[in-house]
């Protein structure tokens, strides 16, 4: 691809050699001459004329001397699709692996692909291009869209419904049974956990990480909500459009997350919160059971307090070592306290 | 099922068409004529009447007009015990899937089934009705009981033992080596991890959770114990029965906890610790090493403290900028404090 | 084995019965009388009496009346040694199980053993000696040293290069994408993940944890770090050597982890963290982003902190209702402050 293939892909002007052969995208400290780093941070400019980089892309107006750079109006998104088309998705290896067992009224699409021991059972539907690793099991009656990536050693529970573009990496369970008992005559009985289990359209969801199905109700993920490894995600959560949750978050059951929503790692979302949209949650923060995220807020800590209310608490607590000790100077200047 | 059938299941009382036909359960929100719900809460037993439910369960002495009722001492027992009628664990196909690998010495019960890629290693044995979903792992000598679900891919190291009833979500590992090193000559030296781990019957255990083995004693999970997803049991932990444990939650080492726990999520339990019967930990707590928590007691934040002690220092702690601001005017009204 | 021969083994000095037979080791409450104890703390050495135990390691000077003892400089690094030789790896089922998928260029090392349902991709490759379990899967270009134990359905994505006797416990995912998108026109587009992983020399990673593949540049793993249960390692991480990171710990994207650095359980560290060299990280702790940890430092709390700090601070928290009402004193003595 030459470097003004690149600049019409991301409608940017090129200053430099714009017949340069680029084969792939780098880090602009690791890059070669075949390359296409991206800077668009002061520090990233400063070193750029470093780099070995064979094409950079900088923000528009830039100009570095010596480079050949393309200016961009958004460049990380830019270097987002130039590397779509210089490194394009492995296409699986075509075709079923005999060692699959798929049931004989399972669906599959034109051009699904499937790795050695998927298990496909009775009732499954498989989209159009959608790629099963090796090991996937797809449970009775699953149905997964088209052009969905599942890597090995998915498990899914019977009746899920997946929706199109969906990446599942390696580990991850959907539609186990939610955790809820009645405690009664001394031992946990199990609550009915029939509900249903809805991914929507270009949902990706990290390693290991669990949902759970819906008690009587539906657990729901819903389109482009990314959600990284090791996250839990209990019976009955609703959670919107777009939103984003990081590592080792767990949202426990009937618990509402709106669209655009941002929840960082280890985050801990009690029952029957509801956190409206484009909110921030910041890393490690509690929400206690049943409370209420406005729109757009920012919480923070344990239990989660708008970020500003917790910067000043937080500070007055790194105070707090000075603060009695004034305390105990006042009580001494006032010699008639009694103590 | 007819309603009068439901009734004399439950020993309850019926208002209403006891004629009417009960194929299955539902939330009261979406359940259709022939669904069985429950209603065990003011506001429930408000919008009950606008529910569509064929057959609604209430608490004895309620009347809802116009419904057909079954009034009962127990709300949700019944609605489970109706459930478990109306919904059986659907059995899974009977037999051995021709893909499974059983070791020749391998012991089944009567009426053990195993999914696609079972993997039975020598000396295992695995009880009467006993469920293995695809891609189970049984290591050499590991003992199952009878009519225990194992969801697909589980992985059980070699000579654990399981109760009967036990059932084991998709990913759960158990049995696999303890955390524990010793630090000599610049490296880490693994101490050695040979103990055992006893699941008794009827633990439930979530997604992709895991259970360590003992270093040299054993692991122990008492009889009736919940366990959620993504849990982490560490090595010699003792975890008595019909406890609860919720997600991602995790149990350092030695641990010993007692029995009708209540273990809320994300809480870390220290090495070493001892939680007695009946405490209730409340979520992302932390119970540092070694400290013992009273028969009984609700503990909170970390390091966990009883709950009341708790929300009184947090009440403390929110009105921080106010106590500031009354030492500061205090020191103005001293003029003779030096400051 | 006789106890000359494990005191020839550890160096060490014999009081009692040099000709018995020990066949294994044991905790001291657990021991038989061909077992291997070992004692080296006060209590465990008053009670070593009562041990049933055959042989009982014990510090250099110490005399136990009545005991057979081998007095040792490193008490517990004699004990492992011994365990070493008293109870081997049980060596893998040699040869590769027939139902072993593994592609024709795939290159393996002489001794390799492979359990059913093993998938080799394409390129990948296998040291010598190395213990594949059922159902592990190595994608293309996968290298592997000599010697690694690799426990049931371990998922090793595309090009990830894993060094010699490093052990990965069940449900490990070595090398799925790290969690980067960039928001744009109203929705998540995903950052290339085109990196690698390198697991050097002697790591161990414990069951069902992940650790993601570098987006541009190479997550790292440093010779001798150990990884507990369900710990997330993020794209771009770079942990040293000889370190050690309990259950639950997340590290957030392009962080750095020196050597010898050990962190508790659930700690999170978020992203391009510095953490120096010996640093110890206390449970539950949460590094805020960017933070540098100062060599041979213990951070406690969330944000985290000095421990000497942490420990100040948490005693005037304690004393916040007490201070709180001193304040309320001190005003009522001064009738002329407004309130």
């Amino acid at each position: 691809m030459k470097v003004s293939e690149i600049a019409h892909l991301a409608d940017g002007e090129i200053q430099g050699d714009g017949e340069r052969e680029i084969r792939g995208v780098a880090g602009m400290e690791t890059a070669a001459e075949q390359d296409l780093a991206f800077a668009d941070s002061e520090a990233a400019l400063r070193s750029a004329p470093e780099s070995r980089a064979g094409c950079i892309l900088v923000p528009e107006g830039t100009v570095l001397a010596g480079c050949t750079t393309i200016a961009v109006r958004n460049v990380r998104l830019a270097f987002i699709r130039a590397a779509e088309v210089l490194h394009p998705i492995r296409p699986a290896k075509p075709g079923i692996h005999p060692t699959a067992q798929i049931a004989p009224d399972a669906q599959l699409g034109t051009g699904v692909t499937a790795g050695a021991n998927v298990v496909i059972e009775s009732g499954a539907s498989v989209g159009e291009g959608t790629q099963l690793g090796a090991g996937v099991f797809l449970g009775e009656g699953v149905t997964l869209g088209s052009r969905c990536v599942l890597y090995p050693r998915v498990s899914i529970y019977p009746g899920v419904q997946v929706g199109d573009r969906v990446v599942l990496h390696a580990g991850v369970v959907l539609g186990a049974d939610g955790f809820g008992y009645l405690f009664a005559e001394g031992h946990h009985h199990k609550f009915p956990q029939l509900g249903g289990l809805v991914i929507e359209n270009d949902v990706e969801i990290g390693a290991n990480s669990t949902v759970d199905r819906g008690s009587l109700g539906t657990t729901h993920i819903g389109e482009g909500t990314k959600i990284d490894n090791l996250v839990q995600v209990a019976h009955n959560v609703r959670i919107g459009r777009h939103s984003v949750i990081a590592a080792q978050t767990g949202i426990s059951g009937s618990a509402v997350i709106g669209d655009y929503v941002t929840i960082a790692g280890q985050v801990g979302v009690a029952d029957h919160v509801r956190i409206e949209d484009e909110a921030v949650i910041g890393a490690q923060a509690g929400i206690p059971t049943g409370k209420a995220v406005r729109k757009g807020s920012v919480m923070w800590g344990t239990p989660a307090r708008p970020l500003s209310e917790f910067k000043k608490m937080y500070a007055h607590l790194s105070r707090l070592p000075e603060l009695a000790q004034k305390i105990k100077e006042l009580s001494a200047k006032l010699p008639q306290t009694k103590e």
